[in-house]
């Protein structure tokens, strides 16, 4: 998941003296009420070394009443701690009733430094269960993993480095953590996904920047506080008080290059050569019984109709199947909203090709009020576990989202409309979508982050130019069945 | 959990022929509204082999409008069905709204069948995720496991066999079952446990008196409709509609044989000899740095500290410490009602006693209110996981009841009154307690069931003599310690 994040957000120093400065103003007055309600709240910094976890640890403090706080440090389990269930030195750390505790690193600093453990996934359970008996018992937690690119952290090592006040904070940790930036990537994003849960879930900061980091810091904190108070006050806290954070949600599809393009020769070339590799691996998977599914989301007119066309023009009929999602029938409307799917998952040997897809749940059904905030929420955790499902059944998992901007979408729209053949595709709907195109930038995004998984990743295609697109699919399933089926690449 | 559970409750069939009628004209009743409301019911049968599942659907079926039901019956995964996802050919059979399933063996034919396979950990968190996903989406699940004993099984089993019509029911599975009884219980208790949730939580179902079994199923299914219509109708259900439930619990207490006694002279003899072998064993614990639990729970004047103090008489004082429950005070009142006991565990090489515990949550607090019903409830689920926190820092764990009856009680207590030097001991809260007996009983028998792990069993010590109850204290720590280190009993 974090791969796909945006890190270009930013804020000019001008701008975030006087924000800053209200927001101190109002933590500092929540900070009494939660004390006067005896809320205990813990807040987690998790994240990339020289995130800049210190910098902002300290920013926060500075809106706060020293004598309602504590800050725990936490090093790598080893010495008299390694002597005690894991656990014991976090829990001896949680705040009374009406304390805030911070944690620089905490609980999670086992399964962070050490994902490949036999223990790991005992950790990352133990984690969350911690978290839910705390909730349970009142307390607020809050977690933030500060998140920077390869290249800001290989600068900031290295100018600590050449400083000798801060050369000593340089360790060789550290710069293993970036050379190896992209496994460490892979690894803190599963640990993430494994322990977001709707009760406590993380918070990604784009941390290059620091004023934008503290300003969405302190805005999460003070939504949080408010949030935990109305539930004290009423039992069922509208899940609508966090829209006050939409300014500050992880953004992808803000950094995809849609310039991308090949030529028609090279586009004629390659999808020659791909279909036939697929043709043959189509063959292989039947025989060695691997189920296949490949999920096609994107905008109206992105060119998902022609990228399936082209993926299985050369295919045995027999072995695959499309999948159209069409409005649920009666009988689909009379079971859950994953039902329908389920019945038309693929055997092994099979490929099923979702054109469109149980992620409407979390884009048109969110967009459009179909279902409750608690439906669309809940969708992402029940998404993971579907396909969770399949890759226990040994599945190769591709998911595209097809992309193209604005102006392309039109300039489409328009031909369809001129064109007698095409007509019929367009509806007036597709117009309407269009008008909330920044409510699905929003759901994508959201939607592209919560459901990357390392055994069903998420490809963003860009589709501005239709050649382009197709080949990108094309290679990515040609690729990720080679891997599966331990053929090398012989591009 | 199974092993400890009372299997002799039975029912006359006198007494047994208007309940069942009346049953079945509630359920009735219930299974109309049910549908009016759209609900969707699911009730899952497993169990043992030829403990009746069979007969136990058939009596429940007869209750219901035959246009409202599907029965399905789940064989092992094989041919077809293994070529899917696991959960594949469970969710398409999964009620349309207003329909009742009712599956004969369901999703966790695979858990119970191969618990040892390497798929097993991901099985269980599926059957729980899938269930989660239901529920959340308003479906009732109901869940039985049909428990018969060994020899009950054995007998059947033969029976069947004999008959020459009843004779193709038997295979070679089901008496490869019976004679591997012990083993094929401590893997279904801990699939059980691993499944066992709040949302939808085990019934176990004494089912060797046919009649006593029925109508248990058939009154636990209509307090689960009635609470589900309840909660459509008010978001909070009052847990308390659970109580006409009270008389179908599982009982454990019940079966504790009192009888047992040694002579004094044996008693003598086996104290010292056990008593050398904990400090031998005490020492080589703190070399290796194996940390030791020992939590004693039990009556009023059971004699908690009498066998305590025979378990610590011998050992070095600098490596174990004594903790007494006493009330919390302000700090630990401030804090979780676990963070206390966090605090106190031992470290590597040590060993805790605990006189009382963590398990107050779920019998003091839970009987004389001093929490709230959803605290105790999920108070099971906390207590796991603070064990499975310790087994995984390796610690070996035991945990006893010291059962005696109230008479015994009532003989102890007069000699405390009487005897200036003991009546200290003596409180009108334990003359109080007394008279909540019968609700202890209830309390402790829910406690044993629920919270005995392969790696945290408890013990129930039959103390009415109280020379038998401290060595078979002594006997089972020394043994589970010499079992942890790898020492061959030298008995």
């Amino acid at each position: 998941m974090l791969t796909h994040i945006d890190l270009s957000k930013k804020m000019s120093k001008k701008e975030f003296k006087p924000k800053y400065e209200e927001l101190s103003a109002t933590l500092s007055a929540l900070q009494r009420e939660a004390r006067k309600l005896k809320i205990p709240i813990i807040i987690v910094f998790e994240g990339w070394a020289a995130s800049g976890k210190g910098t902002q640890i300290n920013m926060l403090l500075q809106a706060l009443d020293p004598r309602g706080f504590e800050v725990h440090t936490t090093k790598p389990t080893a010495g008299e701690d390694a002597m005690y269930p894991y656990l014991c030195r976090f829990w001896k750390k949680t705040p009374a009733r009406g304390v805030i505790s911070i944690f620089d690193h905490s609980w999670y600093i086992d399964p962070f430094t050490n994902p490949k453990s036999e223990k790991y996934p005992a950790r990352c359970q133990q984690c969350i269960d911690f978290e839910r008996e705390l909730v349970d018992d009142g307390n607020l937690i809050i977690k933030f993993f500060l998140h920077i690119s390869k290249k800001e952290q290989k600068k900031r090592l290295a100018e600590l480095a050449e400083n000798e006040n801060t050369s000593w904070r340089v360790d060789e940790h550290d710069l293993e953590q970036n050379r190896r930036y992209d496994d460490k990537c892979a690894e803190f994003s599963e640990t993430i996904r494994l322990t977001d849960t709707p009760y406590c879930p993380w918070y990604i900061v784009e941390a290059e920047d620091k004023e934008y980091a503290a300003v969405k810091i302190m805005s999460v904190v003070i939504a949080k506080i408010q949030a935990q108070i109305e539930l004290m006050q009423s039992p069922r806290p509208n899940p609508d008080d966090f829209d006050q954070l939409s300014d500050y949600r992880n953004y992808v599809l803000n950094g995809v290059d849609l310039t991308k393009t090949i030529s028609k020769d090279e586009y004629k070339e390659q999808l020659l050569k791909l279909q036939s590799r697929l043709r043959l691996l189509h063959a292989k998977m039947y025989r060695e019984r691997v189920p296949l599914v490949c999920v096609f989301e994107g905008w109206d007119a992105a060119g998902k109709g022609g990228a399936i066309r082209r993926l299985t023009e050369k295919l045995d009929p027999r072995g695959y199947n499309v999948v159209p999602s069409s409005a649920p029938n009666d009988i689909e409307k009379a079971h859950n909203h994953l039902w329908r799917y389920w019945t038309k998952m693929p055997k092994a040997g099979h490929a099923a090709i979702f054109d469109r897809s149980w992620y409407g749940r979390v884009m048109v059904e969110r967009i459009e009020g179909f279902c409750t905030t608690d439906e669309w929420q809940r969708a992402y955790r029940e998404i993971n576990n579907i396909e969770r499902n399949l890759y226990d059944a040994d599945t190769v998992i591709c998911k595209f989202w097809l992309h193209i901007d604005p102006d392309e979408q039109e300039k489409r729209f328009m031909e369809r409309r001129d064109n007698p053949q095409k007509s019929w595709k367009l509806t007036d709907e597709d117009w309407r979508n269009r008008e909330k195109w920044d409510e699905y930038v929003t759901a994508v995004d959201e939607m592209l982050v919560r459901t990357s998984t390392p055994y069903a990743p998420w490809t963003v295609v860009e589709a501005n130019d239709k050649y382009y697109a197709r080949i990108k699919v094309l290679k990515t399933v040609v690729e990720a069945l080679e891997k599966r089926m331990g053929i090398d690449s012989e591009k």
